[in-house]
């Protein structure tokens, strides 16, 4: 999100995760809360406590219920991307109710189900969020996590594998009450992810959607491609998925090492999304597409892609391109669309102890079709402000607690 | 145009140069004209008779004065894009006049300026041709040279380094006449490549365009894009052309290796035209991409393109894509609109003889900007039906001719 953007040494950047835990609370200043965080890029996740700051005129203080665990998570946490800031809390999809507003917020009060996905602030005055596009923001979006926020002392960003979260009010989501709040969570990147590009392109009745990859971004982009109208092809590597697509809502399922297969289906798609993030070749894909159809690219292999077969995109006027979440104002209209057409992810919920397991999992692809934390796990009682010890003991980490 | 599809055996596949050169003429059947072409990827040009057909009830027969040397020409010829057919005569920026017409021809009349570009037919009934974007016709359009034209039993095409061609009317532009003809012959191949993406992404006034590389396509893309009213930065490796871009009507240049002048420049271009075709590294280019913006590759490098920095398509919602020429409408317009603000190529007129040399030199990016073969070199009376003994003597190749 920062792209390209030097980024300044983050405050605080020197202390240790035993500072952090063990920083006092200031009268009038945050709060210490139980979280789950990477202190290095080989740490794994380990419990920490963080610091969330007291909600100012216009934040909401959320008690966090479920977060979704994204592969963008473990990127992130492993410093797979860039170097990292530790500790480092991920998690950005994140539901739960507002306990707390500030003086000067309009649009929640307290109880109200609401959401945070994959920024909580931008600059508010570049091009991209004059246009309502703050996840382009040219100054560089305020990440959920690993990111300094200006606004805020420049404190670093930490996610939502943490009891609450303190965020401007401009950038929660308001959750449809008739969907299960875990599995609306993944809708918050997962979601928006897949159905921004669906927007950008126009997708409507009957045009033909290719999805590659069938995990958790996929199978909600066969779902809400579905539910646009569209056509839906799922391409999957793995046979025992074609059943799968096809529960799911799939049209047609081709299996990418299907030379043939792929052959009869050429020019066949109007948009492809490419929600694999890890390295793999295009070709196959790309021949499926029609003339000024495009392939869109919303996982980053931490890689880099092969190279692209340049004249293909020639020789039929073929966008390859990329997609990043989506706007607030975007993602308010997919949770909105989605419960009007009853659609969520199909999760698996996970304990804060099986954590490194599901991240384990998610690297070996093994999970249908997302995780979500349990956060009720982290401190059973959802204060965030009860005393530590009333949390549930964590009997992995216990040395790293009572460090 | 084929890509991807099967194509059948060309007829007379297994005849030789010497037995093109050496058929009788039938009665009621074609005509040997004079030519230039490749007898194999290796062989450079050569004299060559080949046999035009004569003109059906809705074909133009032209006299070609003029024919602009393409790079393709020379990838093609060489056989470094597929396996071609030989022998070859290139040539898709062909400028002549008719001298005579179909019985059904209703668009010209003899003395006519005329030209023919990169095709010669097309399918005319897939979805594309039916939206007149029969450049990019599902069942293959017929390329001007090297292609299988079923339409006419199947025969190998032939370009415009020759002294006349036979082209179905739907297929032939209308030359302005206020255009010096030579330095208007690139505009229908060089021209209206750089044009239809332009038209695409529909540029106009205040826009910003990038154009990558000052050849024969590049200094007509800064014509094009100025007339169009765009504000454009040349990119460009030689430091000798930074002059020249900025007469050519340049606003800006900025040099390829400058990291610092390229840094300066991100997010401060709407579309990049990327005329290399020579593999070439994309991210100095994107960096300097606005968001929603776009790189279109109309060149294709032989070897393929090394791998695109997907995190800059992703954080900035970028497409990389391809065009490819235009439609016969477009190419049309682009004609006219050419005319309307004088715009042409700046040429170098080369004689026969010195075919060779002139593809070396373009090899080298020696040739400001574009080469045009004067094709009364090839023919003096510029008569097809003339008896071949009265063209001029090749000194190079006499030993070719006469065998």
């Amino acid at each position: 999100m920062t792209l390209g953007r030097p980024v300044p040494p983050p405050l605080g950047a020197n202390l240790t995760p035993q500072h952090v835990r063990q920083a006092p609370v200031q009268p009038g200043a945050g709060t210490l809360v139980q979280a789950y965080g990477a202190t290095s890029a080989g740490s794994g996740l380990v419990p920490l406590r963080i610091e969330r700051r007291a909600a100012g005129p216009h934040d909401v203080e959320i008690s966090i219920a479920f977060c979704g665990l994204c592969h963008s998570d473990i990127h992130a946490a492993r410093g797979e991307w860039r170097d990292q800031r530790y500790p480092l809390v991920p998690g950005h999809e994140i539901v739960g109710r507002v306990t707390r507003t500030g003086e000067d917020v309009s649009m929640f009060v307290v109880g109200d189900l609401v959401g945070v996905g994959g920024l909580v602030d931008s600059c508010r005055t570049c091009e991209s969020c004059n246009e309502g596009l703050e996840q382009y923001c040219e100054n560089g979006a305020v990440a959920t996590y690993g990111a300094v926020d200006q606004r805020h002392g420049g404190e670093v960003t930490q996610g939502g594998y943490a009891t609450s979260i303190t965020v401007d009010e401009k950038y929660v989501l308001r959750m449809p009450e008739s969907l299960d709040p875990a599995e609306a969570a993944p809708l918050l990147c997962a979601g928006i992810t897949v159905f921004s590009p669906m927007q950008y392109f126009g997708v409507e009745a009957s045009d033909a959607v290719g999805v590659v990859g069938l995990g958790g971004l996929g199978h909600l982009a066969v779902k809400i491609a579905k539910a646009l109208g569209a056509v839906v092809t799922v391409f999957t590597t793995s046979p025992e998925k074609v059943e799968e697509a096809r529960r799911l809502g799939a049209d047609r399922v081709l299996l990418s090492t299907d030379a043939a297969a792929l052959a009869a289906a050429r020019r066949s798609i109007d948009l492809v999304i490419d929600t694999v993030s890890a390295e793999h070749e295009l070709g196959p894909y790309l021949r499926t597409i029609r003339r000024d159809g495009a392939l869109i690219q919303v996982g980053l292999p931490p890689g880099g892609m092969p190279p692209v077969p340049v004249g293909m995109l020639i020789g039929r006027r073929i966008a390859y391109g990329g997609s990043m979440i989506g706007s607030i104002a975007e993602t308010q209209e997919l949770l909105d669309f989605c419960a009007a057409h009853d659609i969520a992810a199909e999760v698996e919920l996970v304990t804060a102890d099986k954590l490194n397991e599901a991240w384990d999992r998610m690297v070996a692809g093994d999970v249908k079709y997302r995780f979500v934390l349990d956060v009720e796990s982290l401190s059973p009682g959802k204060d965030p402000d009860a005393p530590q010890d009333q949390a549930r003991p964590d009997t992995a980490h216990t040395e790293e607690r009572n460090a």
